[in-house]
């Protein structure tokens, strides 16, 4: 018998979103929601519904298969002997599945080729098939024209067994449903567009789950309708139908479809409270378990300890993953990137009473320490900047008064640590839930301006100790003179020079003085002598491009990640090592032009970098003894600090969102920072405390997703490794680099401020209160579809944003001021600020442009008062879209 | 009575799109496609089967309808009150209309104050309102629960007239349709869904063209069910109802709707052609009748004159509309910016034979004769990229064979004005036709690299003419020497500084000498000694920065444009002006440090800048007579290139989707280009062709556009205001321009080379081509879903742009060896090599990547072979969004 062909095959595949084949370019189309046209649907109904439906059909193989679809009344002999062999034909093209809950249709298979129903040999090797779960199957949907055919033939069947169906599908899965339609040729792409319904509807979970259990013919077209009950409409002259819709984010949840029914048949009173608990998922409102007080005197601390106790050994088992080891790679050269930053900025902020080394050694000890004892040992200790800035203006505090600092600064550790201690026995963590978003974001929104200035600052300072040339300035004037023989002053005696121009050094006679360059000079013993001496040119320029250049390919390496080039592995490892690949561009380009600029100071030799003290610091030192006690003044203010500092990040990295199993262990951390603040300041090290961002970053490297995956799916999320030992071994490696330090001599410093720079402005741009100015200058009819909007009014949201503008300029002002040192008390200001604005906004305002305090979520929880979703009907119009879990928040620590 | 207030009101408005209340955020949301639940369409129809419908309905007020509609017999005379007294009530919140096929819809109105029908003040003075073109209706839509009735209440009206109906619509229009849907308190959101269903119907322009129509209750259910056909629908599980779709860049046409029911009706027997034509459109191919030859010498190029001739008055009357005095304005910035960059550059390359001041005349002079004779006088005539490196290339051509260039260069435009006329009596620009996108792109490419080249290169070489100073490089020696008054040489003897170090001038007594800088140094009469005398030191480093100062605002700006800050006027402003702007930046830096960079050469006087000529270039000069006769050969290189530049301009510029009325005038172009080329030769003055982006940029600030348009919708394009006035008067401006010649010479050159890197980035990252280089580097799973990886394999894409980047390359090879001036000739090679394609690449490939050539094109048209749609009859899959005009493309000249 000759190969029937139909028509051209078209085909498609379901795994969760529909690919089409697109034949003259031999590939999938890229997936995007598939949309139907109505009348196939309902044509498919009816179809159905006169057709053939073989509910638990006991066949065994694709052969028994179509022998009994073309059992059927109407097909006569003739035309039944056609059909089986279009059916057994072996079709040209690859053909599809689809997943699990699959489905997969193929229009027209063509060019003949009986034989075995073993898959083929590409069906086995196709990529797809590793992209599919264990255990999903396939369905194989047939539809087209049939030239011999009088009326249209409907074939749906069950199989008892799943049957791997041969070359119907794409990867050999085994299928249960297959469907078969054909007609005369009449309906166009009709029966193309009914076999695609039938593929939706086999590809939607709610129907499949229907179709297993029906029993009839009736069963199915409830299924069916039931569907058609669920469908969204898109109105003709306002949707291109031809136009394909990517992908979304996110897709509504079974567990939403089948509340929404639900509200569909109770009716309104059913009240929709998703959003809502969203939002509260986004911190622990109402109190995560770890976050309710006890009422003892280190109550929490113990439970704490031990809820850790009992997974201490899990936590060094679970480590054993391929995985961690990249997360370690990774997580060090962030971890030695930072150390090399802070040091280099702490050794300047401190004139050299701390740098890299004691940079490096105290990340490595205070690191190590942490991860062995702490409550999250996920978190990743370093200097962090609210810290750095109290610790400049600690120093310049000390320099006024010329104390002795650094055991002025280990009485003010001693001080912090009892006061911190103090914080543990009294539970104080749980205090911590009236750090609302607006708290942590002026906290961060300063430390972030203080980084962004200070950057520029010691730029535009590198300007003025390299000054620039102007024309007329004295850049010229500057000669060499040598004592003569007799240890006289030099004489200055006409000579004729050799070449008239181009003379290097002039021999002057008796006089010997030449033109040699300053460095030059002294080295033979002459002394350099005139204006221009002590000016270096073009380092100033040279430094600005270092700066700018730094600070731009480091941004532009973050947003390598979103952009379409590469393989997904190069961008996320470019992205993740901007700032190692910043720094590393920087050194290359100065080393290229081998200009004077100046560099990263390191010690020779492991030693303080403080010349003359040895590692313990003296207790008093130069200091009058009342110091000691003088010092629990700054502690207090230090203390706030690292309290909000420290506590602030542990809410972040234990939020709901990220799965943790082992518990949180906030009043352990406080402690392990207490002791830890005691030791660094004996030891004269920087103070640490746990890093927001670099935490968040080991957490996402360890983060357990589902592999497999469906085209157009994201991966979904399962899990975080939690254990001990990569942060143990990522501080130990820190530790061995201390021994790199002759390296770092070669960082210009000029790179190290573009990556301030660069730190600061991630940090501000990543909070929301960035965005709401950003709305002060967009038209309101440009401003982005933002859930925010559409339920405050925008005056309303101007309002709140100008009064953190407000306190911002305010604490900008104080820091700017001799008072500078008082700016935790401040920060902690801000605390009231927002108490007091429960004056002027109403509770559901709050709710939207920050969060609720505890009492008054309390009242709102008491009284009933459903925020928001009380006051209108309308909230199921948000989108689910809107509350899901965005990319962590940068909201404390910058670095 | 009490007001009744039914429960939270919820406002819709759909004017194009849905836009929704946010009574929480009290502003409309952002317009977006209207979603429907299924089942709220279907229970819509059989209310409406059910309830009242009022066709030609009498009523001439709000009173009298709301009397005719309460007219139901199954309302109690309670209810009947009631409901009037709802009806009548005025709504607090504003209500919202809808265009002239439009359809408002207000859930719930709340708040009685029962009175006058009169439109209320903020009515009148709702801003909704100058968005609405003259004759647009409203249409109020009520809908929701009422606890009194005891059975759904559904009416539908058609007024015989239309009527304000008072406060019911949020703008005092007229309204036709007036549609109440009430219902016992059971259903839920149901009332309010169904009612958002009447909207969306009411909104869609075929429903209410069947409904204006409808002369009973079945016509208004059928013109639903016709509606119901047409619609889209999205499955549950794979699209989130609730998400909200922002409108699509361009809605199905109607033509279309109609024409895919037609389509339905007829089966697969109609194909559909319209990505075929539209990609036609693109170019006019088949020719477009100005295009077409006439067999005669001379012929096209007396049509157009004659064409031409028949609107020259009303190419003068066009031009009064304040819209030209911003056209005027705009296009005489750009072009000064062009004079002034390309004068500079024209300099440097010819070496001072041609400059700034001849870069202004020759613009001013061409370009205002162009715009009086030309054939399309929206053609704004410049120095293209091409040409200036024709020039570049001749200059340096003649300067190895010791060459007279001006009279040579004379010559050269003799022959190319005799060789230009040749060519417009054969009529060959009917052959622009056999330059594809192909030809194009590789001229563009070329010509774009050469400018980034050239651009990094002038940068590079100052940073040689101004060396940096490494350490140890002889910067620090340098001294001055003053004669002594006999005129001896000065003499060296020792004498006491007052100050140690800070001396600016050593006193040496008799010698003489001192340390001040070159420029003083010789101010005074001394004479400066010293290696380090030549060194200026810091220019190096500035003029990158500026470099890169310059390029990058000079993008960012670029991009405000499509932003979401700052109004959409101050945006546009921005981002048209932004070379300006990086100008003016880069000027104000320069002055700010006040540093001795290398600044834009300008003449004091006017007169040429090649010292010692006078206007007028004699016609043999230092040259033998035969170079008058050699110039040939150059002169049909530089048509070549000319004929190419200016007809392929000509032809983009004429395009289809412009909708010119005036027709265009390809032979009457290329005559009088032709004619000034012949004039600026003889002047001395800079040679001129059409350039691509100034004049497109030209006639898109002379758009025509609807100014009514509803929210979410784009602007319709209506035309372009043809005349010839704006470019006359901009280049009269240009040419008063010249006297601003002695601000210019504040513009450090580092700037202008910036804004060249910025011309070239620019040019080359518009053309598809590009686009295809970067799909080298992009996963397959990354690329974006463009129609050209629908239909054609990735491999075989790869294959065309590997060609083309071969072709690249090779052109650039022969640009560097001392072949470069026969480029032209190359360029036109690329025909032949896309010819050659013809074997390696199936007409349908060819089709995709690139466009037919005629013959290629007459064959397949013969043979009926409709490319592509043979071979799959998928096509209607393919979005029509895909092939919307997008917006121009830069084919050819950069400038």
């Amino acid at each position: 018998m000759p190969p029937i062909t139909l028509s051209t095959p078209l085909h498609h595949r379901w795994v969760l979103f529909e690919e089409k084949l697109e034949v003259g370019a031999g590939r999938w189309s890229a997936p995007h929601v598939p949309t139907l046209a109505l009348p196939s649907l309902q044509k498919l109904r009816s179809l159905l519904a006169e057709g053939l439906v073989l509910l638990d059909c006991p066949a065994r193989s694709l052969l028994e298969l179509v022998e009994q679809v073309t059992r059927v009344e109407l097909l006569s002999p003739e035309l039944r002997g056609q059909l089986q062999a279009l059916l057994l034909q072996r079709p040209q093209h690859l053909i599809w599945t689809t997943r699990t809950r699959p489905c997969c249709w193929s229009a027209h298979p063509r060019e003949a080729s009986h034989d075995e129903e073993a898959p083929m040999k590409e069906q086995h090797q196709n990529p797809l098939r590793q992209k599919l779960p264990p255990g999903a199957e396939a369905a194989a949907v047939l539809a087209g024209e049939l030239g011999s055919l009088t009326q249209p033939l409907g074939v749906f069947v069950r199989l008892r067994d799943p049957v791997v169906l041969g070359p119907l599908t794409e990867v050999p899965l085994p299928s249960r449903f297959f469907c078969l339609l054909l007609g005369p040729p009449t309906l166009g792409r009709g029966y193309h567009e009914m076999g695609r319904a039938v593929a939706v509807l086999l590809s939607d979970r709610q129907f499949q789950w229907s179709v297993r259990r029906a029993s009839n013919l009736h069963d199915l077209l409830a299924a069916l309708d039931a569907f058609l009950e669920e469908v969204t409409v898109l109105p003709p002259g306002r949707w291109d139908p031809t136009a394909r819709i990517p992908p979304p984010k996110c897709l509504p949840s079974h567990h939403k479809r089948l509340a929404s029914q639900l509200r569909e048949f109770k009716g309104s009173s059913v009240r929709r409270r998703a959003p809502a608990e969203d939002r509260h998922s986004h911190r622990p409102h109402p109190p995560s378990p770890e976050l309710r007080r006890t009422g003892r005197l280190f109550g929490g601390f113990v439970q704490d300890v031990r809820r850790k106790a009992s997974w201490y050994p899990s936590d060094f088992l679970d480590a054993l993953h391929p995985q961690c080891f990249s997360a370690v790679l990774y997580i060090y050269l962030a971890t030695v990137t930072n150390a090399i930053t802070f040091g280099g900025l702490l050794g300047e902020a401190t004139n050299g009473a701390q740098g890299v080394l004691e940079s490096f050694l105290g990340t490595a000890v205070a690191g190590a320490a942490f991860c062995l004892m702490a409550g999250q040992p996920l978190t990743i200790l370093s200097s962090t900047g609210p810290v750095l800035v109290f610790e400049r203006l600690l120093f310049s505090f000390s320099r006024d008064y010329s104390l002795d600092y650094l055991p002025f600064r280990l009485w003010v550790g001693i001080w912090v640590a009892i006061f911190c201690l103090a914080l543990v026995a009294t539970e104080a963590s749980v205090l911590v839930r009236y750090f609302t978003r607006f708290t942590e974001e002026g906290f961060c929104a300063l430390i972030s301006l203080i980084f962004i200035y200070d950057a520029v600052g010691k730029m535009l300072s590198l300007t003025r100790a390299y000054p620039i040339q102007r024309p007329g300035s004295p850049t010229y004037g500057c000669f060499c003179q040598f004592p003569d023989p007799q240890g006289n002053e030099s004489q200055w005696i006409r000579t004729k020079p050799k070449d008239r121009d181009d003379i290097l050094s002039v021999d002057l006679g008796l006089v010997n003085a030449s033109l040699l360059p300053p460095p030059e000079c002294a080295q033979r013993g002459g002394r350099p002598r005139g204006p221009g001496c002590h000016t270096v040119p073009d380092i100033a320029f040279f430094s600005v491009l270092l700066f700018l250049t730094s600070f731009l390919f480091a941004m532009a390496l973050k947003h390598v990640k979103s952009s379409r080039f590469f393989p997904s592995v190069m961008r996320k490892m470019l992205s993740d090592f901007s700032s190692v690949l910043a720094i590393l561009l920087g050194c290359g380009l100065d080393a290229f032009l081998g200009l004077a600029t100046p560099k990263l100071m390191v010690p020779r030799e492991f030693k303080p970098t403080l010349p003359g003290r040895g590692w313990l610091v003296s207790p008093f030192g130069a200091n009058p003894w009342w110091l000691s006690v003088a010092a629990a003044l700054p502690a207090l203010l230090l203390s706030i600090l690292i309290f909000m500092d420290q506590q602030i990040t542990a809410v972040i990295l234990n939020r709901a969102k990220y799965r943790l199993q082992k518990g949180a262990g906030f009043h352990l951390d406080l402690f392990c920072v207490a002791v830890l603040m005691l030791l660094t300041s004996a030891l004269g090290l920087p103070w640490y405390v746990s890093a927001t961002v670099i935490s968040l970053a080991h957490m996402d490297s360890l983060r357990r997703e589902s592999r497999a995956c469906a085209p157009g799916e994201p991966p979904s999320f399962l899990g975080i490794r939690e254990q001990r030992l990569t942060g143990l071994v990522v501080f130990i490696l820190t530790g061995i680099s201390i021994f790199l330090a002759p390296v770092l001599k070669f960082i210009p410093m000029p790179v190290l401020y573009g990556l301030f720079l660069y730190m600061g402005v991630a940090a501000i741009s990543s909070i929301q209160f960035t965005k709401r100015v950003q709305l002060l200058l967009m038209p309101a009819k440009y401003q982005p579809d933002l859930l925010l909007l559409r339920h405050v009014p925008l005056n309303r949201i101007h309002l709140f944003t100008g009064i953190q503008l407000a306190c911002l300029g305010l604490l900008w002002i104080i820091k700017s001021t001799p008072a500078a040192i008082i700016f935790p008390l401040m920060l902690l200001g801000l605390v009231g600020v927002r108490k007091a604005m429960e004056w002027v906004f109403s509770p559901q305002e709050l709710l939207w442009l920050d969060e609720l305090m505890p009492e008054k979520e309390r009242n709102i929880s008491e009284k009933g008062l459903e925020p928001e979703y009380s006051f209108s009907g309308s909230d199921s119009e948000d989108s689910e879209l809107m509350y899901q879990p965005k990319s962590p928040e940068i909201n404390i620590s910058v670095n």
